[in-house]
């Protein structure tokens, strides 16, 4: 059984080694020297060129390296009646908790305007809200957005979520649906988005969202560019309603260099690293789905494409 | 029975209706309208002028506003063989862990390299560390100190913590006594201070300090000023033994204006502002041990004033 690795942004170098290792029964290629494409059984694969998918003519699983499929589907060509496996090990999860519990107590401390004043060495210690007096909505409480609800819990925010379906959290509380929708805007001081990029989804951080949201409320976007619409943003920071930003994810990306976002004194911008998926435990993730394949049990996260996430 | 609240810091216009409603039996006095002086049995105090305390003839209990007593045993005429109570309380413990989780996080993920590339609008994600391999210490496992550890190591990371006396606490790697501060020092990529100001600590974060720390290691100063050798952290942020530092409290506050810290690159810069004594819980716990001192029984966090916390 053979293994296609496919990515430009992850380390072959890194990535090679550990599924020899970890995956040593199988025999590992990396994109481009494929040798013959009809033995390929898996591809594990990030942003490939549209059509690679297509072209494997023996595929039987699409492994995705992120937690996000987006890159796989928007292929035209990409097979839809293969299973595709999105992302799920707990190097990625734990590496977006800590961005949206650093960047959530960032914007809870007014750390920008700290900042600030460090720039104009002024000395002015600022009104403290308590933990347990801020309210932090998480939109999307997957994989991801569950485990940061749950640790900004612990911390003792007061968290709320939102979801497709119902939820049960301790100690965060659950919205669903369109009439959640409602609730959770209405008390969200701190938005964080962690929804996966769907048609239902897309372009949802927009000028109506961010007008039912408390006036000086906080976004942090660590799922996808497409959910923002960015001038809706921008308007929303000039006019005060949105007081600051966390951006880590772009329409274009590397976002280009006469966007507005890079230079925006209340927009905080990282390159797109809230989380990255962690080798070791990566594979150790896909090994247990390629062994469940190989004894025609159920895989574990495989997406469903109706659905689109 | 009557109380003496004193602080220019604290709002009286919060603290005095929640002293009044708390300890409702009570008569609260406001400095520098105290009334009959000999009448004053309790004192509730934030940076007193020296002498006042001694002046308060029938006192029988000294409450610090703050967790930090050293503001108050600097006075050489502290009315010594009185008991003296430092302030703890929920939202103080939860305040200071979400400074110390959130700059942690900072330090961890490389947002001051960030915050760089976004200011030259380049996109460079950097290589990430998995929380696991990220080794956190730090110094005092008090109120403070072990909240902190505890919930760094909910979030993952690989924390340490160094006391006086030995403890043992669920995944943290305690150490303790000189021996204990040599183990903790070679290991944390992220030292955090939160000792007490005693004769022991002061200046202890010094070059000496820093040169048993792994290179390129990250400072947190949450606890006092006089720990820091000033110049000793400029050096040893100019030559990279010191990679970054996090600066709360500082030997004179507000910071004079020439100070290099200012604006130095490397240097996060907040004005005394980590955790503030919230009202409602405090006063709570002050009632709490008005009662038990009442009542004649042992008052809680009572300072030892020969050991110096
Ligand atoms: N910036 C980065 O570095 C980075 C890294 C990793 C992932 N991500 C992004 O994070 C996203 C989330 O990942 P995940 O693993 O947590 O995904 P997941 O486990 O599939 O969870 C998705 C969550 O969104 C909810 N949801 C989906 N569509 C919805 C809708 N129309 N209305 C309300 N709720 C909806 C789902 O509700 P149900 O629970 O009811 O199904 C679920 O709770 C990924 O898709 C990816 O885009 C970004
Ligand atoms: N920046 C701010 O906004 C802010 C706010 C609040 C407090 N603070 C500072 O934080 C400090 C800590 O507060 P806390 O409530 O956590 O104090 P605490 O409960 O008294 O804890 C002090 C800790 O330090 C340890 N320690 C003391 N002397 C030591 C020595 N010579 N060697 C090794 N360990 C030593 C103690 O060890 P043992 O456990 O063995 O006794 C204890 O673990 C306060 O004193 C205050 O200065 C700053």
């Amino acid at each position: 059984m053979a293994l296609l690795f496919y990515s430009t942004a992850d380390s072959a170098k890194v990535w090679i080694p550990e599924l020899k290792r970890q995956l040593s029964h199988h025999d590992i290629r990396q994109w481009p020297d494929i040798g013959d494409a009809s033995e390929i059984d898996y591809a594990l694969m990030w942003k490939p060129e549209p059509g690679v998918m297509a072209s494997l003519p023996n595929l039987k699983v699409i492994f995705s390296i992120g937690a996000g499929i987006d890159h796989l589907v928007k292929d035209p060509d990409m097979p839809r009646h293969l299973p595709l496996v999105r992302m799920v090990e707990e190097g990625l999860t734990a590496g977006m908790t800590e961005y949206v519990v650093m960047q959530t107590l960032y914007h809870h401390r007014r750390m920008l305007d700290y900042r600030e004043q460090q720039a104009e060495q002024r000395w002015e210690p600022l009104p403290l809200t308590p933990c347990w007096d801020r309210k932090v909505g998480i939109l999307g409480l997957g994989v991801l957005g569950r485990d940061a609800a749950e640790k900004l819990a612990m911390l003792g925010l007061d968290v709320a979520g939102w979801s497709r379906s119902e939820k049960r959290i301790d100690g965060v509380t659950c919205y669903h649906g369109d009439a959640g929708l409602d609730e959770i805007l209405r008390r969200s001081e701190i938005l964080v988005c962690l929804l996966p990029l769907t048609e239902q989804t897309r372009g949802i951080l927009n000028a109506d969202l961010f007008n039912r949201l408390p006036k000086g409320a906080m976004i942090i976007n660590a799922a996808r560019g497409e959910h923002l619409v960015d001038q809706d943003l921008l308007d929303a920071l000039a006019s005060g309603q949105i007081d600051s930003a966390t951006l880590d994810v772009f329409h274009e990306e590397p976002l280009p260099g006469n966007h507005p976002f890079w230079s925006h004194p209340r927009i905080i911008l990282t390159p797109h690293m809230a989380s990255i998926t962690v080798p070791r435990t990566a594979v150790a993730s896909l090994v247990d789905n390629v062994q469940r394949f190989e004894a025609g049990q159920p895989m574990k996260n495989v997406v469903d494409l109706d659905r689109g996430y």
